[in-house]
C-alpha cells in the first residue's frame, strides 16, 4: 500500500513515515519546511538537533534499505499538490501538514489568518484533488481532542445521537474549540464531512490528544533520524514541556489551576493508531472519526508526576504559579470515549514511571540546548487593556 | 446610533441601510462592489436596472435629505477595514458583506476556495478590528438557517440542552450545511462565538431563511433606489426565481422531488429584524443567535402557490422536472424555532396571496431584462463521472 504523509518533516508526521516505511509500507513525504521556518522566525527551536529532511531520508535508506519519496512544497499550490500525486499514486493520504499550535495561532490577528487559511484551505486542496483524480483514496487526517472543547457531557467519537422533543437523531458532536487553531480543525471535519457526503471519497478523522515521548523505533535508531522535540511556549505541549523545564530545574509551567484534563497518548502509539487508519479504510461517503488518545490526565497530576521522577533522579524541581494565558475551564468534568482504536487493535503504551525517567534522560542529554528565554508562555488569549 | 451596513448594495444590504436611514439611523456603507464583478464575469444580471451605489446614494439624499457614508473597499483588507471603522466610529457593524451563493462556492475548487477565505477572513477581520478599537461594538452577522441542514430533530435557535448518560450541558446546535457556502457560515458561527468568549465581544448571529419580495417602503420610493432581483441558476432563490419564471411562461424550476423544506421570510421583515437586532444587542462575551424566518415551506408548495397566481393572471405556467443539481434530502422532518425575534416585537408579513401578485406584476414589468439561459442551474454538487 502507498502512503503519502503529507506534513512528514514534523513530529508526528516524522514519526509516522519512519514507522509505515519500516513496516513495508510504500511511503513518500510531502512536506513545505515551514514548521522550521516559523521556529526561525520566532527565535525557537527543537530540544534536538533534527538534520535536514534530505539527509534524514538517505540515512533511512543507508540503514534499511527502504526509499521514502519526498515532495518538497506546499498544499494549498493546487499545482504542485496534484502533480506530486499523479507521480506518486497514493492509496491513502495521511495529513499532518497544517499549522498545529494553538498559541501561534493566538499571536495576532496574522497568525490567526494564516493558520484558518493554511489549515482549510490545505484540505479543501486535498479534498478536491481527491474528487478529481483519486475518488478511491482514503484521507487519514489529523484532527484534535481540542474540538470538542470540555463539555458537561461524555465525549462521544465524532457524533452524538441525540433525543429532543420526542424525536432522535445522530449528528455531528457539538464543537467547542478553545484556539483560531483549533477551530481551524472544526472547519477542516465540517468540510471534510460534506465532501465525503457528496462525492462518496473515505475519510477517517483523528481527534488525537496531546502525544508525548520522543523515541521511536524507527528514529532511536540513528542520531541522524532524531526526531524534534519542542519545549518552547509555543509549540511545546504538557509533559514532554515539564521534562525538559525539569530537566533544567525549571520550574513546571501548569497554568493556572492545573485542574485542566485532556487527552494523551505515546508517540509509538500515535504511529499505530495511523497505521490501523490506514489498514482498516473508512467507507466510500463516510467521515469517521476516531478519539486518539489512550489515558486522561490532569494537567496538575502530570507535573507532580514529572516532578516526583526528577526528585527521584536528584533534580531540583518546583512547580509553578503561573496566570494563564489562554481562556479556558481550569477545574472541569471530563469523559472522552476512545474505544474505536482499542477495537481494531492499538495495545497503548500507558504512561508509566520508566517512560518519564527515560524522557528526562533523553532531555537531560540535550539540555546544553535549551534557550530558558523561550520557556514561559508569552502569547496571551485575552484582550489586552488600553490598546484603543 | 451609528450603523455600518457591511454588504450595503447587495439585495438585503441595500435594503437594510435604506430602511435604519429612513428610521433616523446613523448610516454607512462598505462594500468592495465584488458582488457586480461576479456577475459581470458569470454573464448574469438583477431582474431590475439597478444604479450605481453612488447614485443611489446621492438620488437617497436628495430625495430624503439623509445621508448615507460610503466606504468602498474589501473588510479582507485589514488596514481598509480599520481605516473605515475609525472615521465612521459605528455602535452597530451589521455584516451581510459575504459570498452568499450556494452555487457559486460548488462552481469548482477556485469558487469554494475564494467562498471561504473571503467570508472567513472578512468575519475574522471584523473580530480583531473589534477587540483592538471596539471592543463595546454590536456585531450583527447574517448567518444562515442553512447551517443547520435538515437533522430530524426539533432545530432550535443556537443552541441546544443534551441530556446524555445521565448530566446535561446546553451546547452550540450541531451544524450539517449543505454547500462550502454553508460551510463558511459554521466557520463563521464557530469563530465569532469563540471571540465573544475569550474577548468579551458582543454579537448576535441571525440565521436567515430565504428572503423573497422586492419592495421595502424605501426602495420602492423612486426607480433609482431599485433593489436588486435575481432569477438565475447561481444567485437566484426559490420563490423569488419562481415569480420570476413564471412571468416569462418559463416551467418553474423545483429540484427533485421539491419536499425540500426550508424558512422563508418577506424582505420587509429582513430590514425590521436587523433593526429589533441593534436595538436590543447582545450582552458582553455573548453570541446570540436568532432564526431569522417567518413561515417554513416545502419548494413544490411555494411553487404550486405561484402557478396558481400566475395562471389567475392569465399566464400559462407549469412546474418542471428537473434533476436535483444539489446533495439534500428531497423529503424530511423540518421543524425550526423562531421564537427570539417574535419576542422582541417582529410583527410578520406572512406570504400571502397578494405579495405574490405584486412580486409577479413586478417580475413582468421588468421581463425584457430576462436572460432565458440563465435560469437552469449549471452548478453540480456531484463528482462528474469520469474526470480521472
Amino acid at each position: 500500500m502507498r502512503v503519502l504523509v503529507i506534513g512528514g518533516d514534523g513530529y508526528c508526521g516524522w514519526a509516522t513515515a519512519l514507522y509505515l516505511s519500516n513496516k513495508g509500507y510504500d511511503v513518500a513525504i510531502l512536506d513545505n519546511l515551514v514548521r522550521r521556518h516559523w521556529d526561525l522566525q520566532l527565535g525557537v527551536d527543537t530540544l534536538t538537533p533534527i538534520a535536514p529532511i534530505q539527509q534524514r531520508l538517505q540515512r533511512w535508506k543507508d540503514l534499511t534499505g527502504k526509499t521514502i519519496d519526498l515532495f518538497v512544497g506546499d498544499i494549498n499550490h493546487y499545482d504542485f499538490l496534484i502533480d506530486a500525486l499523479q507521480k506518486f499514486q497514493p492509496d491513502s493520504i495521511v495529513h499532518f501538514g497544517e499549522q498545529r499550535s494553538a498559541p501561534f495561532s493566538m499571536i495576532d490577528r496574522e497568525h490567526a489568518v494564516l493558520t484558518q487559511v493554511n489549515n482549510v484551505v490545505g484540505t479543501l486542496n486535498i479534498l478536491y484533488a481527491m474528487r478529481e483524480h483519486f475518488p478511491e483514496c482514503h484521507l487519514v487526517k489529523l484532527g484534535t481532542m481540542g474540538e470538542y472543547g470540555t463539555p458537561n457531557i461524555d465525549i462521544e467519537e465524532g457524533y452524538i445521537t441525540i433525543e429532543h422533543n420526542g424525536r432522535k437523531d445522530t449528528l455531528p458532536y457539538p464543537k467547542q474549540p478553545g484556539s483560531f487553531y483549533h477551530l481551524s480543525k472544526v472547519h477542516d471535519s465540517h468540510n471534510i464531512y460534506f465532501a465525503c457526503k457528496i462525492w462518496g471519497l473515505r475519510a477517517t478523522d483523528l481527534h488525537q490528544g496531546v502525544v508525548y515521548g520522543v523515541l521511536t523505533e524507527e528514529t532511536g535508531m540513528d542520531e541522524m533520524l532524531i526526531n524534534r522535540l519542542d519545549y518552547d511556549g509555543v509549540f511545546g505541549t504538557a509533559l514532554n514541556r515539564f521534562c525538559i523545564q525539569a530537566a533544567i530545574e525549571h520550574p513546571l509551567t501548569v497554568y493556572g489551576k492545573g485542574g485542566q484534563t485532556r487527552g494523551f497518548l505515546d508517540i509509538r502509539d500515535t504511529v499505530r493508531c495511523i497505521e490501523l487508519a490506514i489498514a482498516h479504510p473508512a467507507e466510500a461517503g463516510q467521515l469517521r472519526v476516531f478519539n486518539q488518545f489512550t489515558e486522561m490526565f490532569g494537567v496538575r497530576d502530570l507535573a507532580m508526576m514529572v516532578k516526583q521522577a526528577a526528585t527521584g533522579m536528584g533534580l531540583d524541581v518546583e512547580i509553578g504559579q503561573f496566570d494563564n494565558p489562554r481562556v479556558e475551564l481550569e477545574d472541569h468534568y471530563f469523559n472522552a470515549k476512545n474505544t474505536k482504536l482499542l477495537d481494531l487493535g492499538l495495545d497503548p503504551h500507558y504512561l508509566s514511571d520508566s517512560l518519564i525517567d527515560s524522557l528526562l534522560n533523553f532531555a537531560i542529554k540535550y539540555k546544553h540546548r535549551v534557550d530558558k528565554t523561550q520557556i514561559l508562555p508569552k502569547v496571551s488569549w485575552r484582550r489586552e487593556v488600553g490598546t484603543k
